[in-house]
């Protein structure tokens, strides 16, 4: 698996955690499904799971917040999390006709595990792999929703596997192949120090506009060598869901904002939210815990508003490392109706640097 | 079928279209699919889907707008709405854990129909049921949805079936039984008359706060006669979809500004939107058509601000008595772990008079 | 001055504070300057002042949030509320045109105030008194503001003044004479006692919809004797601003969940939003400190999610005694060419009680 | 006066208008009121104003919506904005101590120019120029505020001032010297031209994070040669408003989206957002006309969805130019307590490309 920073690029100022990515901040797991066959039909898609908190401390809700930059496409549980500030994992990512399976396998595995819980109401996002999986035969299954979430409980470590994997697996990122990129990165206030993780699923943009540290590659590589997919349509018809997690204590207000900066880092790769995108960011922060069960008044801690401005620039920072991730990770893939979309090349890459 | 009016009571000054339903507004068209069962298990469930327009007009897409007025609850495809301002149907209602079934079955239909759909971000709502369904089965299918969908295509006339049916099956409202609930106004604007209809899935509240045209009547009907359910977080529990169709000719914002009075019908009955409660209200317009594949700009029409607060108003009064609608209409039943939920006496209330 | 438990009437359920009034959330203090004058124009205006802390505890920043339940209408340092979730005092109450000049005297003064501010973002909202008052005048005057200031910085005690008073001096409320009113309400959660009170600038409806109670009265009360104001656009043109304050320890999203309950007191009276009405409701907590100059996190508290429904509750009865208490203290005025609006009969009330 | 493309720069691929300004949209007038004085104090502030339509055409509403990026600022009039998605002119753009002032005074004007007009909420917003500005001086006048309505109103053409003029005379951008900017876009759909004019007050950021078409400008130049101003809190206490016209038939909801897109444009500059900045965007469309005082329903005209994409394009396209354009255009300035602000240097750009 090959990480931008592996081809000699470094995003911006800020340290890193030492896996570079979301997993960096502590307690939170990624688990993958990926789901891959040619008969009856070319399935290239899958499901990604995001755990908030680790198993046992799920009870445990955390603030956050959203931003639709452009909402052609789905996150459930938004109005709750709009309404209360609070979410619990796990996160679900996946293809667009399946959201709702995922949601409500969610669900199923929720009122499995804590007996009290009357209803949730899960947070589930998507991109549309359609270009390169059958999208119209719903091929994942609830078994692959449990798959994920057991991968995800059981993640050995901080390493998050990138590119052509679980959520994935089918995406299509500025015309080369995209899908699951991650980073992190570490900012120091006053004597504290915080980790500002990001997991992005990258399925959107045209490769005229993508940009890597301000350098036009897309309008620099080739395409007699690195064709483009065939539909150009493609490169409207994508999206790009951005998780950002942080051990700052933010409150759900806080959490939105930093939300909204995801934007900055997408706009520095190109992205401009074209109107076929579903460009949903999230942010939640590990930093405070709310019981599911409170009775009594809980406290929390919240970030100065004037000490917000540098978790901005680190979520910029790691949203833009993250897709770039996603492009360096993703290999070749043949799909649905023979299409191919190439990987972007790496040594056109580095022979930017 | 007993409906607010058959006992003697008119809720406000505007005139009722024919049916006093949601499908005085031409084209509008609802299905139910009831789902009861009681063996392994207490099934009391369903699922609703409304039309906003008739099967072969599907393509002209509506100008709609929500307001969640509290959003411990789930509406799919708000994303979009949000975004785009644009609605096309069938809307989908029907339990909490099985929004993401419906949703992704919606999906599937409009794939199969329309072959140049690369994807639908379709509206489905819920509320919980619980109490009286056995929820955690999860007992409701596809096929379900697909004979929702047939039933609400060949809707044979204006008659919606109300209280406990469809996605209404199971519900509660008020401590009484509640489910589904319907009524429209008539609008005279110059010279221009304009319908709106209303649909509720009414599933919220406490007795205590019950109000029938300003009567205190939660406080006035005995419980010893009439008793509670033996849960009192019923009252707390629950959550209300208001849907509101109009013909008048309004743009998105203006269908926003539509949906947000049903927060005065709500109140006026007793509603309160506690904590526990999704009370999300979605409004469209028919008034107006934007083909889903336009390439040139579309002539639409914007009813004057100033001639907005008579469909406010109108709004607000066919809210207040669809939910009343479901209150009269709802059968008391029995339901899971023998729990019982009573009807609302008819005898009681007409004695108010 | 007359209030509505002066004629015997109680609303809902819960016990109010020591004076039915927002100052019963300790710390608050409200400032009126009435402006009345007869030459060379008729002047009826003024301006209104609620401090949310006292002196010297200004830089502790409160959580706050608000509502546009109608958007007709001005409240400026909304975009900071929204966006930081923080609100410091004064807030500033005035007529439509003169807005500016009140938000531009509350910086003056608290640039005067605190050398280290380099801005403020103040939140000054607006009803329109042209009816009665010479609006295009522009009368109100700085000193004016300054003078509201000193009285809310010196208000002796927990009375507040209500009806034709400071930014209540030329309001009309549903075709009655309108106002300044308050009230409270006390909630037991485990075993904390918490206050809510609320403050209403009350300048909106038409006489037909009002309701005390559930009792139409406004249909009740004979034109014939107490006659409407001549211009029957005054329903719409109106506008109510709600301020909500509490102890009880909130967030800024808790904050503007119950701001948005100020919605049910409101239709409960007999408001539906007009189009020209600017309804808009600000929440705030004084339960929580912030320090305007913080370098770390602060510590903060927040009430369960499942505890709002009492607070709920307690703003939507206070909401609704507040309209009411405008409608009793207020008192028949003439102004503007000579037009009169009437203050409801009390006599007339509590016959109906 | 240097404009970007002078010194051989080119941002972005679509064609600009005749004169790279916002009044590329018919009917737009700019009108600046430049303040400048060292008696007794440093002033060096103004104020800005832009006509959405020429002086006969104001009942003639247009479509609008924006988004706040960063809310710590004003923009007077959002509610309304919000909630009708209506917009008529002039709007205001000044300092942030007396954005009362410049409203009020729109107000005076508008109801000395329509007799019928009962109120108006105009849209006035700000950023702070108290680093060169002795912004507690208050220097503004009523008499400023009509001169610069005077100026628009007989606008001679279509050259826009930029740079040290009107409302941006005293705003520092990057760290260098910052003000008005303004470009222009056209755009080809189907058979239709269609201009996006954007004007900024561009008052943000830090010198490190400047980017000129993606080089890292800001680094490049040597502090030394041009020094950064000797507050370093200046870099996040800055703000941009961003007015984005178009005359494209788009709604109220589809104006939101654009101006969501001066996110993009200002990221790729390098914007990020800081805390202290209050970005707030504004879009509207002279597309359509809806008349003030309309009783029947009018026709208006919507771009398709589908459409929108290359108009995003272009408002980040011309918010990009438009802010370089103003750091371009802006002269070296010394002002309150001798501080002084550089003009960045033309020279070490040009080498540069």
């Amino acid at each position: 698996m090959v990480r931008l920073r592996d081809l000699g690029f470094v995003i911006g100022s800020s340290p890193t955690g030492s896996h570079n990515a979301i997993t960096d901040v502590a307690g939170i797991c990624v688990g993958h499904q990926t789901v891959l066959d040619d008969k009856p039909t070319a399935v290239r898609t899958g499901v990604t799971v995001v755990n908030t908190r680790p198993v046992g401390e799920r009870s445990d809700l955390c603030f956050g917040g959203y931003f639709s930059f452009n909402g052609n496409g789905e996150m459930t549980g938004a109005h709750w999390l709009e309404e209360s500030g609070l979410l619990s994992g796990p996160i679900g990512l996946t293809n667009t006709h399946q959201v709702g399976l995922v949601r409500d396998e969610l669900v199923a595995a929720e009122v499995e595990r804590d007996p009290d819980a009357s209803w949730c109401l899960p947070v589930v996002a998507e991109t549309y792999d359609g270009f390169l999986n059958d999208i119209d035969a719903f091929s994942l299954t609830a078994a692959d929703v449990r798959a994920a979430l057991v991968d995800a409980d059981t993640c050995p470590g901080g390493v998050v596997q990138e590119g052509n994997v679980g959520s994935g697996t089918g995406m299509v990122c500025h015309q080369f192949k995209g899908g699951i990129g991650t980073s992190s990165r570490r900012v120091e206030l006053e004597s504290d120090t915080y980790t500002v993780g990001v997991l992005v699923q990258a399925n959107y943009g045209s490769r005229e506009l993508l940009r890597l540290d301000g350098r036009p590659v897309g309008r620099l590589i080739d395409a007699a060598v690195t064709p483009l997919p065939t539909d150009p349509s493609v490169a409207d018809a994508g999206s790009i869901i951005v998780v950002i997690a942080t051990d700052a204590p933010l409150l759900a207000d806080q959490c939105k904002r930093l939300a909204r900066r995801a934007t900055v880092g997408l706009a520095r790769v190109g992205g401009t939210g074209g109107n076929g995108s579903g460009d949903i960011f999230l942010a939640f922060s590990t930093g405070n815990r709310v019981p599911l069960h409170a009775t009594k008044p809980t406290s929390v801690s919240t970030l100065p508003a004037g000490a917000m401005t540098p978790l901005f620039n680190a979520a910029a920072e790691a949203v833009e490392e993250s897709i770039w991730n996603a492009l360096c990770a993703a290999e070749t893939m043949t799909g649905h109706q023979g299409r191919v979309v190439h990987a972007i090349p790496h040594d056109r890459l580095a022979a930017l640097r």
